[in-house]
């Protein structure tokens, strides 16, 4: 296994410094109930606007269910498919778009997103790699699964165990193996004043 | 201090089992520049869209500039600034509406929610508590402090100390106190088709 952290300027837990998107998984290496069930609850636990918890997140299991998985994988564009075959999960994040009473959630992608940030720190932790996209046909996915209209298909996911740097295939050796970069802080945080760099 | 960790049927991390959003905050305890350096790297290393990071945080110190923090402040809505008077920090969250090409980013609100829930992760590991407020006024903040039209100001947030169970108001202490709770996972999170309970 290797590992590509977070090149930052102060400490933050090993969780979110390790975390990053791969795309070489170990077809071989399924991912245990437990763990899966472990991100769940980490999801679970995010905060959420008047605690409406907008997300819903779908999974399907390449082992347990091949032919279900494999019409969720046909939702992903082409770019996606060449790797995420791997992966031994694959889920879809889900925001209802309103709340209870019918106004509209003005924070359901925004609680959504924190919702998946937790799964994937959870998954980090326990030695999994989670990969987010939005490169797939949403039109496609709800009308496959019967997902309801109120409802915003945000984001697949593929999660499994990273596979070991040398049987990664030569064609993604470059992009797995290039280092992670982010602006700088000061382009992205501010005091006080707007696009004043925070110090 | 005193814990509200989250009841969960598999274990996750601590970081986040302890994060909860309390209202009851230390007013002379300050935060350490460090650790707020610490919360903003953590959120700076969030995944997002084609790597676009579309947040922006902007930040108030109550000590370092008292009038500059009052006119953030100002901005809450009145349930909130009884409490939130007390944090020594308070943040804007904001996202950036449009990719570089001007082509709107549907993710911008998802992946502004992961980069705040890295920062409360990341903070509840630093011993530091984390509440995001919906309730304020998004117009008055964006004219107060000159945000551009493009972003979308999306939760205003404190961050301080939790202050010790024996010094928190009485008004507060029912609050404070009682336990968190969230939908059973199975209402949640689906397996193969929409609605299947995951087991």
């Amino acid at each position: 296994m290797f590992e590509k952290n977070a090149h930052t300027q102060t400490a933050i837990m090993d969780a979110l410094a390790q975390r990053w998107s791969g795309r070489a998984y170990d077809s071989d290496r399924p991912v245990e109930r437990e763990k899966l069930l472990s991100m769940l609850e980490a999801a679970r636990w995010a905060p959420s606007c008047f605690g409406y918890q907008p997300w819903r997140l779908m999974v399907w299991d390449r082992r347990e269910d091949f032919q279900t998985w494999h019409r969720a994988f046909d939702c992903l564009a082409e770019s996606n498919r060449a790797w995420a075959c791997h992966a031994p999960l694959l889920m879809l994040a889900c925001a209802d778009t309103s709340f209870a009473d019918g106004r509209p959630n003005r924070w359901c992608h925004y609680d959504t997103g924190a919702a998946v940030m937790s799964l994937s720190t959870q998954a980090t932790a326990l030695g999994l790699m989670v990969h987010q996209m939005g490169g797939f046909d949403a039109k496609k996915i709800r009308s496959e699964f019967a997902i309801p209209e109120s409802f915003d298909c945000l984001a697949m996911i593929t999660v499994g165990y990273q596979l070991p740097q040398d049987q990664i295939p030569e064609e993604f050796l470059e992009r797995e193996l290039s280092p992670r970069s982010r602006r700088d802080l000061a382009e992205s945080f501010f005091e006080g004043t707007w696009g004043q760099p925070i110090k």
